[in-house]
């Protein structure tokens, strides 16, 4: 199995306020290339920090990927650093030379002297094109090692990435034709620990596979890898297990891969030309934001109400002042009358209604915290469910919104929830 | 200034469907701190890279903190690792053994021998208590040097950062009396480079301190650190430049430090003892979530209407059919009616409503993707501001949610937007 290290450069990613989203890009792609990724450096703007991440990248791994620092300013280091460590001499390339020339000479600016730089290369490098930006990156295959390093800006390193670099990497270590297969299936409603046990006994079988569950905001991803005799086995195997555990796993099951569970829900809703309305009231809009979140979404959502005080909720939905008096906002009786209001106000074939209580206050012994009531109507139907989530507001909140699309789901799939 | 380098363990971490939380956490505390996080290294769960990453560590920083790897498995070896780097002895503390014994006897569970190893530290060693978990962390001064382990759960590392290694680093370094003094100063309105141009005047003055811009959803966050010769003389200079970068971004500057622009929304509305209803087309729910996101946000927040539908706007914001017709549903003339009709339905002191392309698809060559109409009614006023915001369309539903939150503010603290 190929080894890789990836390096991030860049002294704001030290200070803890931005996520590092090019070293998770890189992470998932080549750990979905079957690469495995063994080590990540994340290090400020300083000659010596980078070029020990690079000395030990090497020293660790066949790959080393970095990002950033491939400007003209004289903060921008890797290249000039890298080379070094690789043993590598640079020089001028003519062509490139040329491209920064027209980039200035089409905005009629002069070029400034510092910006050569981003011309030079080793000579026994491949030159990455920046489809989005002035700096090219670069690919050097030295001592069956793979050095490739790629602009900081996101959109700049995903699409030289995804272009340039993939396509060689690919090709160099065979990655397409790769011994493994593997998939992810994606389950709502059980803990990790749950599958955990449900699966124990497909796990315990020697099928050549292994499988790793990684609970992702209250799904639990399964991910499985085959490792046959060659490929056409490997996805025999692969195959066979991923049976047993959607076999095993059931209804709970709502997707593969790159599938959301709100991109599930979508298609369902399409496919058979419904309409969605929801009306919210712990998740103050959650639910809304994650359907909308998608493109296109107003073909089958209709809107919502987030009726986060009782008026709101009497005004706009239509639920009786008696229930709220006698049951109070958080019941059963008031999550029914919120799903057929907005069902019967907006004409609506579907409405998702969810009251409850987030926290940290507003809890009681009779209900407390994490208690939430989540309801589904249609014209014929109208079920309550009632739900005790652990965690704090964000988490409470979190699995509201997605249970009350999981519920949606398995009505729309199974015809009951 | 401090140097720190951070550890992170565990090969889960590598896969990049997780943000590593426990080294963002520990950057910001520590930067808080004012000490400068140079390098961030993660690491499998892996003899040689997790010795290569403390080798490293102690040779470019003095300070090495490190997450993951102290429960009881084989897997677990950064104790043992880290104290073979550091050149000490582990042997076994009784008291250690003890509790391990009567957390076992509490839970009437026999304890298997592979958790002895938990009580296991070097004689010179402080051991830090896990109130959350059972292994304990060490704290290690050797050399000029410190390391300090922590459990890899965010729960349990946080609270023995906060209440156990954070006060040893501040008695042993003098962090509680740092020479330097800083701040945030939070602006929403302007770009990065804007905010960059604006303070050019500042900057260029020799007034003892730095400053870093961070763009980070729509806000640019000012991050000023002064340093005098002792901490009163740094706290002077930081209250002049803070002075005067407050005067020239004026009313851009929403908060400070750790306020968002949500709370400081909120606690305007308290402070004056207004309620607030919204109404959301492109934004789809965003809005009210991140109005909701605050605890006890029901004090001032009615609700809100997601009128995702022309159907919706018309039944539930009483938009004229004429006015949808005549200007479609993303026009300022849509705009205002939905801020009104939602007003004078909830009976709330204001409303906000927004309308426009998030796109991708939707644009036009006179409405293109990313035009957002954003409304602010009251009693006595409605104004309809116009903007063109650029970016994917997840960046253009938060950035209008955001500018009409900022637009509200601007309301509530100088009555005009």
């Amino acid at each position: 199995m190929l080894h890789a290290c990836i390096i991030s450069t860049g002294t704001e990613l030290l200070l803890g306020s931005t996520v590092d989203s090019n070293c998770m890009f890189l992470s998932q792609k080549l750990s979905h290339l079957g690469v495995r990724v063994i080590a990540r450096f994340t290090v400020g703007d300083n000659r010596e920090q980078i070029k020990d991440a690079f000395i030990n990248g090497f020293k660790l791994a066949d790959l080393v990927i970095c990002s950033g620092g491939l400007g003209p300013t004289l903060d921008d280091l890797t290249k000039e650093i890298a080379c070094e460590v690789a043993g590598c001499q640079m020089e001028l390339v003519e062509e490139e030379v040329k491209h920064l020339q027209e980039y200035f000479a089409r905005r009629k600016r002069k070029m400034p002297e510092a910006n050569l730089k981003q011309a030079l290369f080793p000579r026994e490098a491949k030159i990455l094109k920046n489809s989005k930006g002035t700096a090219p990156g670069m690919y050097l295959k030295k001592g069956g090692k793979v050095l490739v390093l790629l602009p900081g800006p996101p959109r700049e390193m995903q699409s030289m990435y995804l272009q340039e670099a993939e396509p060689l990497l690919k090709s160099d270590f065979n990655l397409d034709e790769k011994q493994s297969a593997s998939c992810t299936i994606k389950v709502m409603g059980p803990g990790e620990s749950q599958v955990d046990e449900m699966l124990a006994d497909v796990i315990n079988e020697p099928w050549g596979c292994s499988m790793a569950l990684l609970a992702h905001e209250g799904e639990v991803h399964i991910r499985v890898t085959a490792e046959g005799e060659n490929p056409s086995h490997s996805k025999k195997i692969l195959r066979e297990i991923s049976e047993r555990i959607e076999n095993t796993m059931d209804k709970y099951v709502f997707g593969h891969d790159e599938e959301t569970l709100a991109g599930v829900v979508a298609q369902l809703l399409m496919g058979k030309g419904k309409r969605l309305v929801v009306a919210e009231s712990c998740t103050g809009g959650l639910l809304a934001q994650m359907i909308t979140n998608l493109p296109g979404s107003s073909r089958y959502f209709w809107g919502s109400v987030t009726s986060y005080s009782n008026e709101a909720k009497v005004k706009f939905l239509g639920v009786k002042e008696e229930t709220l008096a006698s049951y109070g906002a958080v019941s059963r009786e008031t999550a029914e009358e919120m799903a057929l209001g907005i069902l019967s106000k907006s004409g609506c074939d579907f409405s998702l209604a969810i009251t409850g209580i987030a926290g940290p206050d507003g809890g009681t012994a009779e209900k407390p915290v994490g208690l939430v009531y989540i309801a589904l109507a249609a014209e014929d139907i109208c079920t309550v469910k009632e739900m005790h989530f652990a965690g704090g507001r964000d988490a409470i909140r979190m699995l509201s919104a997605k249970t009350a699309l999981d519920i949606l789901r398995r009505q729309l799939q199974y015809g009951g929830i």
